[in-house]
């Protein structure tokens, strides 16, 4: 094996650009100093389009569920009562944040591998009055699903007066989002995934319907007070020290997002969705999920015949592909790879060429190439 | 196309490990300190093995054609007598040199794509009395081929007093060099091949025999004088300032030498050219040289039916993919693969499979994956 070389493609972290590790490399500045808020003013314009919204997008120094967390005690109190849509382990994690701050949660379970339908949040929401929030996931990064967050929010606001909270971090920045059109109210992300740079920031933006909200929320909240963030952030601050070397990063990453404009992102992304999955149809292994519900970003497969993680082992071992098993009681019943952020057409010729070894090399007989082969002409159809 | 991503393929200079990369970067020191003769004290004795020499191996700021004419204005003087073995663009240059030095040049012209032969040099020898030296490439890197330089080196030593003068730039750190036991006098390579680093280094070292050559060469010179390098080392220093980033590249990149094993790293660039050569031979489009001859770092690959500078374009265009057209009167002829350093059966993989698609592209009819899967089949069965 190649030392030093680590082909990673696991649903994030994902791999960070050559020229964001040298952005990230420049040297540290002061937080309170003039080079600070210059920056923050050459970012604030610029992560809207990421988002889909005219709103302020805000940057809290912390990992993603630290924004999921933001987005809970701004919007809901003790004895609030809310829907969580879980359909895997990031639902989940939404759902427990709630319970942990005494959230009277309602648990709409999704069996892991499906999208959510806004048929069933509209027949929860129309025999549940009185429900504050919903919250959902957008990409579940635990199966590979895409909830249809824009339906979702529609039948919330058609049904109720709840607001629509979402959980945007495996996929905001390689799929299409459009925040204010499709009535979020609340949308986060973190760092390490689309958006192409290490773990460290969670972004968070709020509609104004939500704002009225937040503003008078009694919910304890320090680090995590969105209205601080806010009046900083007008004066191109951050009420807590940031992680700077992350501006940096996220400074060049939206140049990257502009270089490549950011619908050809969003394509690059659908393709090679579609690359991957072809690939497996093609080996005879089964996707975990439809192709409605397939997310852009991470694709998750359910080998029927042979151990996940054996496979897993071997790429590793051969390779020094890094893929994902599963979560939860999904562990070791599927492999999940990620093809978001830095990943390209090519990056998926890689990782297709490297497990059809893989499987060969665990002893399940495949055609090689075969994987390879459709995933090229997928290639080829898509850009004619 | 993914803004950021280089896929570099050509036979040099070739990707820069992230290890190598982040050790260039450390701040700058005084070539006269103490912290440099540290480093030199370091690197001296590990590189010897890459030479498979007991003798120093001396490090001069240039790149590899620097190199080339060390050699010569270090061991010849106008008027010597000398037979340069020319089996493509690089012996050509070597020829050069010793031309413009005055030096009496015999040209064994080798038809491109083809190696040396032992036979023609020994032929040579017996009829041409008083040759000085005999000049030969170790890999030429215009097509790919890897002279026979262990068995040329033996008819030199048995048929004349010869030295023997190896340009070893695109293949030394990548195949077996044995030079005290082959019986080079003296063999140079460049930093920017095998070496994994950018280029800016040559490294050349001499046997006994060649000592007392060049300690009695009247040649003119100065900053390519050895005997001032090899003054300059013994105290562990160079004679004049050295490219001191290089060679905090060259300290990392010998870490990872010894990571890997000379053995497997020799052992993986031969996995890496039969699966290449197996690739092309499946797709049924032509290699430049026979197996015998090939080099473990490069292929040459001659397209009867479709130009090569079509391809180029075509994956350059998809997946910003670099591979090498022809030099002289190959142009437009040939495309070349850089298969060395920073690159693993994984990337092999990858350039395969764009490659494909890149035929597919350019209206050359292939059997999609088939290239890929004869690539697979090589690794399998040599990893067994």
């Amino acid at each position: 094996m190649l030392p030093d070389q680590h082909i990673l493609r696991i649903p994030g972290p994902s791999p960070i650009p050559p020229s964001v590790e040298r952005a990230m490399a420049q040297p540290m500045i002061g937080h309170r100093g003039q080079e600070t808020k210059d920056l923050l003013a050459t970012i604030r314009p610029r992560l809207k389009p990421v988002f889909g919204t005219e709103q302020e997008v805000m940057i809290v120094t912390g990992s993603g569920t630290s924004g999921l967390e933001t987005a809970v005690v701004n919007t809901v109190e003790p004895g609030d009562e809310v829907l969580v849509v879980v359909t895997g382990a990031f639902g989940d994690r939404f759902a427990k944040i709630c319970e942990a701050y005494q959230i009277r949660t309602h648990r709409m379970e999704v069996e892991w591998g499906s999208a959510a339908t806004p048929e069933d949040v509209k027949q929860f929401l129309e025999t549940h009055s009185g429900i504050k929030a919903v919250f959902a996931t957008y990409c579940e990064t635990s199966t590979g699903i895409l909830n249809p967050i824009r339906d979702i929010a529609k039948v919330v606001q058609d049904t109720s007066d709840a607001l629509v909270i979402v959980d945007g971090v495996s996929c905001v920045g390689g799929v299409q989002t459009r925040m204010d059109d499709w009535g979020i109210d609340v949308l986060v992300t973190g760092s390490q995934k689309a958006l192409m740079l290490p773990a460290g920031l969670t972004f968070i933006s709020v509609s104004d319907r939500a704002w009225q909200v937040i503003d008078s929320n009694k919910q304890p909240r320090f680090y995590l007070d969105l209205r601080k963030y806010r009046d900083s952030l007008e004066k191109n601050a951050t009420p807590f020290t940031p992680g700077l070397s992350l501006l940096f990063g996220l400074d060049q990453v939206l140049n990257l997002f502009e270089e490549e404009g950011l619908e050809n992102v969003y394509n690059r992304h659908g393709l090679m969705m579609k690359m991957t999955r072809q690939a497996f149809r093609a080996l005879d292994i089964p996707l975990l999920t439809s192709d409605d519900a397939a997310s852009p970003t991470v694709t998750a497969v359910k080998p029927e015949d042979f151990a996940a993680e054996d496979l897993r082992k071997a790429v590793k071992q051969s390779f020094n592909l890094s893929i994902a098993g599963g979560q939860q009681h999904l562990q070791g019943k599927i492999f999940r790879i990620g093809h978001m952020g830095y990943c390209s057409p090519a990056d998926v010729l890689q990782i297709i060429g490297s497990i059809e070894i893989g499987l060969q090399q665990i002893g399940k007989n495949v055609d090689l190439g075969a994987g390879t082969r459709a995933a090229q002409q997928v290639y080829l159809e898509e850009s004619r």
